[in-house]
């Protein structure tokens, strides 16, 4: 039977899939908490209900890290992309009200080269840590004929919980309410198509040239971990004083802020009420792209956006003091629909 | 600005993923339930702890379609790999005693084809359905540059629930309790890179050619959906009968039973005690892959393993044969270590 065909012939090394997993069991434990009832090797992962909380209801969200990827495997830096999308997953339900459970990653790869698979799991455990989330599971699948042999797909599922009577869904939002703007970090995880065409194909960069304005290189810029507001929003939310909450993802506030609106009412923006950070300002510059079309790609500098009534913004902006992120008020609600810029 | 970048220029197509998530809102809603509490559109999925659990533990697994993908892009048929999908999550949390609660997918594409989403996700909401669970959302990502326009990669995360003492985690199981074996459809979702490799490569067939041994196409056998057992393990769940439960997926049985045996538990499997079916036959024979491979890539014919006390068989035969799955009863447990074939 020596010249049969094995599995690892086949591209598939399952001796590579047991060592890494076992690699990853420290990680997976150094996020654990009192409700977590397993540990990595179950066919599922085991999280309690908290019992402190009244009526729960789970908050669930699904996404992953698109091309910004591409950035990743072009630096060898591979320890910033599970950060950036445990973040977004957290900013995801948050904007509901709820705080994070537990996380579960997909981790899709051509080959299984242990030291990569670490340092993005290394990546999700950080940031798990970070927002106080199990890394209750996931799945790390060889998939030689789909993805190159340095190349992965990543994706992640966060289940969060609420109180019933405390889920945020926009439905006390009214006129004369106020835009705050949350700081974003940079591009987040968004618009990475169009930011690395103009960036490698229009500009000619490299990922360790100078992105003109930013001071910094090209890769460092790009990879910029997407900003969790866990840590911002938990004191307004507990303090009842948030109205609504939008996480400015693909679609830009445009695409994001009108989901949390209540049916009559839209936003009225003031672009002059903040300054555009320089990164999009040069991927604009240089693209040659209407600004219309930045709004609806990129956050623009925005990364959230909480709707308060006007006596509450003080109490968003001393958060958001206390964990240094910086915070413009952009607007208010008024009569209509969508968002219209000033 | 005419002659600017936009995100299309670059192969994102905002427009193209608004009309698709349009075309979802049916299949989502058809999936709903009375603790669903949001609808297609929200940043989060939301969904209220059932009242009718004592110390609701949730059980929560990530899981993907592999290589299987390849045959449903040879074929055009795009319908199955998510039934799939969440069949294999339903199995991997059920193993741990629970029910479904609710289910979200990620599908990532090289070109937003509505019509090929759509198929996607209808496999996926008809398996939600027959498995009395919610889709409460997913993320699908425009990628251009990862994937091919008609490719796309698949993966879908699940949450149960189990009363925390009705938890099956196999620490029962004891000398003398004996393995019932649940026929699988067919590769159900594993192997599939080795089997390609046979199929394609090695026997030189197309998908409509017929698989020998089968009686059906090599796209028909290959793509038969993954079997849940949700059906079959509800009542004996129940009934309280089931002291371990293993899902025998990459790793075959050999790597799949021992998770659920306690320490110094081992299982005696005699071979002769079922067929294994035709397809496995005809990849190992055309392979010529040695039979101690094929044991540790495929189910061989044997889905799941149920441990009962002897007294408990034909509790279970009866709830697989009241449901039309074959069962075998194929070992026992012993003292000892990992998985021996007689």
């Amino acid at each position: 039977m020596s010249d049969g065909l094995s599995y690892a012939d086949a591209g598939v090394d399952l001796d590579a899939a047991e060592r890494t997993k076992e690699g990853l069991r420290e990680l997976v434990a150094s996020t654990s908490d009192r409700f977590t009832l397993s540990e990595l090797g179950h066919f599922g992962g085991l999280y309690q209900v908290p019992d402190d909380v009244d009526q729960p209801v789970l908050v669930s969200s699904a996404d992953g890290v698109g091309t910004k990827l591409k950035l990743a495997f072009a630096m060898g830096r591979h320890d910033t992309v599970g950060q950036c999308l445990v973040n977004h997953c957290v900013n995801d339900i948050l904007v509901q009200g709820a705080r994070p459970l537990f996380f579960l990653d997909y981790l899709a790869t051509g080959e299984m080269d242990e030291v990569v698979v670490q340092e993005v799991v290394r990546g999700v455990a950080i940031a798990c840590r970070e927002n106080r989330c199990a890394l209750l599971g996931g799945e790390t699948a060889q998939m030689p004929d789909f993805y190159a042999a340095q190349e992965y797909d990543l994706a992640g599922f966060i289940v969060g919980v609420v109180a019933r009577d405390r889920i945020i869904d926009g439905s006390a939002i009214g006129v004369g309410n106020v835009l705050v703007a949350l700081a974003s970090s940079g591009l987040h995880t968004n618009g990475y198509t169009l930011a690395r065409k103009i960036v490698f194909d229009v500009m000619g960069l490299g990922v360790d040239d100078e992105l003109s304005g930013t001071g910094r290189s090209v890769g460092d810029e790009l990879l910029t971990v997407h900003r969790s507001y866990l840590n911002v929003m938990s004191e307004p939310l507990k303090a009842g004083v948030v109205l609504g909450l939008a996480h400015i993802t693909g679609g830009g506030i445009p695409g994001n802020l009108p989901r949390v609106l209540p049916e009559g009412l839209g936003a009225a923006v003031d672009r002059s009420l903040w300054e555009v950070p320089a990164v999009f300002r040069t991927l604009q510059d240089a693209g040659h792209v209407a600004r219309e079309e930045m709004d609806r790609v990129f956050n623009m500098g925005v990364g959230m956006i909480v709707v308060v009534d006007p006596s509450h913004v003080q109490t968003i902006v001393d958060a958001a003091g206390s964990v240094g992120v910086e915070t413009w008020t952009i607007g208010t609600i008024e009569e209509g629909t969508g968002v219209s810029y000033l």
